[in-house]
């Protein structure tokens, strides 16, 4: 391979280097069969292999309790925002801390009733609520639903929502997914869409409780497809999947595995995020941090410079030194550096030579 | 490579060794950038060129009019047998030759009203609806819905459908786009997942009439997600589309393009079709044939053995001649041969040498 990019993409982001090779290679004959993965019915033994190895790895990876299962998807975070309702039915309540979780609050007033627990929007989404934050939650909500970690904003929850009265946990868990170790059995139903860190866009990974998935509660109208139960009860094989996505899916989740798993990928996450908040904070001439301390995100690190007109040259500084992927996203400006598990250490670290020393 | 296995697979199935060599070649480093472009941000224009490039090469090879557009999707045909009433609206017209046009008649029925024109079933579904079939469609029907070529009976439209009275044309062309010249302009709505003749699974090609797909025209209610017009009107970026598909549909497409279009491809087609049905003609003592004459596909060749208790030695001894994939499909046994563009004339021949000496 030739010189990487150091590649601090949001999504699709950096995969692992070993992960890439290993595609390569065995991209035009899988496994010495004589044809691609690509070519492969999803109704045959080999492919049936690699999804059972995609799915027991990241059971695995979380010691995924028995109450539970994964289920691979299409169609991205984005479809999942009408199907939590469609599913799970109406009268979700959510905490919005992002353009995401708005928009997955927007679809579901969109079916019907959902209320709006906490919004971060008044203070400039710098904040998701800290751990003394009691949320009001009406009694009797179908589901509490929160962004786990927020992309275009870069701030992340660090403990779980403390709420007034129980209510069943839903997460979208796109841009922290397989960084850290979460306690899945407490959600019913997690999602990720997996171009952050755990694979190629095009497939979306959904674990939940098998009585929620197989339990359908939603509107009888519901098409098929759209019904959790249809994909848990056909293990994940109703229709043809993105079985390239789930291959992918698979290999990042071993390399997950082979490299400390989730325990590995959290130490190595607090080491990178630290590099780049410990530089904003010693130069507050500079840069300006946008979350706040206990919001900050280990995976999507998002700053401005403190003067406005340096932010071009700073990006194009950058560029020389061969750092892709750090404009911010185009709703909120400034700059954004995602650093997934597979963006290496030395490219933070680059990264952070380069912040210390601008200007 | 290794030696390739004849791979008549349903699909996914073949695909192109020219395009799996040059995916295996860029994986790791797409166009010298430095990054593969599973990892390239979809809002770049690195990625904006390979979109645009698939979108073009599908348009110019269907000579599509500016009327229409090409937008790409996920969720496969089984997502597009509900959009197609969600977004048309209730009313529609299907003809249903096969497992899949059924299944399309059932989510539209699953919704709202949907009338059946015209069932195969009674005739074993060996047949689609002859050219002097006059298919009685209600006045002011919102659309006819039918299926080009169904792959698991083995049966294609040779000519367009004659009706009763005008109706809006939407068509499953799953199994057979790409493989002959179609005039996509004489339809509102035709789609395609791509894993047969145009790519990996987990994509979906939507062409349609541009007033059509921007024209929401369903209830209030439909999720963002799922309005043709989202995805028409964001030039399919509304959301992190499957890159990584879209790439190889646009390889694919360009490989039609250098080897005669799509008049090469049905000439191609026709050719190997005929070395097959030309040995089940021929020896009606050993193959009988499923479809009746003039609805023979050409992408998918589905006959059984006429002493049943010889299927199993005759699949053997293709196995053993390295041809996989000759299985029919679960829900109607005996054999299938899925003969798509990316299947050599070469395997094709191979096949039909077995069946020449078989017994």
């Amino acid at each position: 391979m030739t010189h990487r990019k150091l590649n601090f993409n949001a999504g699709p982001g950096a995969l692992p280097a070993d992960v890439l090779a290993e595609l390569a290679r065995q991209l035009p004959d899988h496994d010495g069969l004589g044809l691609s993965l690509l070519e492969m019915s999803h109704r045959t033994p080999e492919f049936e292999g690699v999804l059972d190895d995609a799915r027991d790895t990241l059971a695995r990876l979380y010691a995924l309790p028995d109450t539970h299962e994964v289920v691979f998807l299409q169609g991205g975070a984005s479809l999942q925002f009408a199907m939590v309702p469609m599913n799970l039915g109406d009268g979700g309540a959510y905490i919005t801390t992002g353009v995401w979780s708005q928009k997955a609050l927007e679809e579901a007033r969109r079916l019907g009733a959902a209320h709006e627990v906490w919004s971060a929007e008044a203070g400039g989404f710098r904040a998701v609520p800290g751990p003394d934050t009691l949320l009001e939650v009406p009694a009797g909500a179908r589901y509490l639903h929160y962004t786990t970690n927020n992309t275009i904003y870069g701030t992340q929850w660090h403990h779980p929502p403390r709420l007034s009265c129980e209510a069943p946990l839903v997460a979208d868990v796109s841009s922290d997914f397989l960084s850290y170790p979460m306690d899945l059995g407490a959600f019913d139903l997690v999602y990720a869409g997996a171009q952050k860190n755990a694979g190629p866009s095009g497939v979306t990974i959904v674990i939940g409780r098998k009585d929620v998935l197989r339990g359908f509660s939603g509107d009888a109208r519901t098409p098929t497809i759209l019904r959790y139960a249809t994909h848990a009860t056909n293990g994940s094989l109703y229709h043809t999947p993105n079985t390239f996505g789930i291959w992918v899916v698979g290999l990042v989740a071993r390399w997950v595995e082979r490299n400390g798993g989730l325990t590995g990928m959290a130490a190595r996450a607090q080491a990178k995020a630290d590099a780049l908040y410990s530089v904003i904070d010693a130069r507050p001439d500079v840069f300006t941090g946008h979350a706040e301390r206990g919001s900050r995100s280990k995976m999507n690190v998002t700053f401005t410079l403190t003067r406005p007109e340096r932010e071009r040259a700073f990006l194009a500084e950058a560029e020389r030194r061969d750092m892709i992927g750090l404009k911010g996203h185009r709703s909120v400006g400034g700059c954004r550096a995602s650093i997934y598990n597979a963006v290496p250490t030395a490219a933070v670290d680059a990264l952070a030579d380069l912040m210390r020393t601008f200007e």
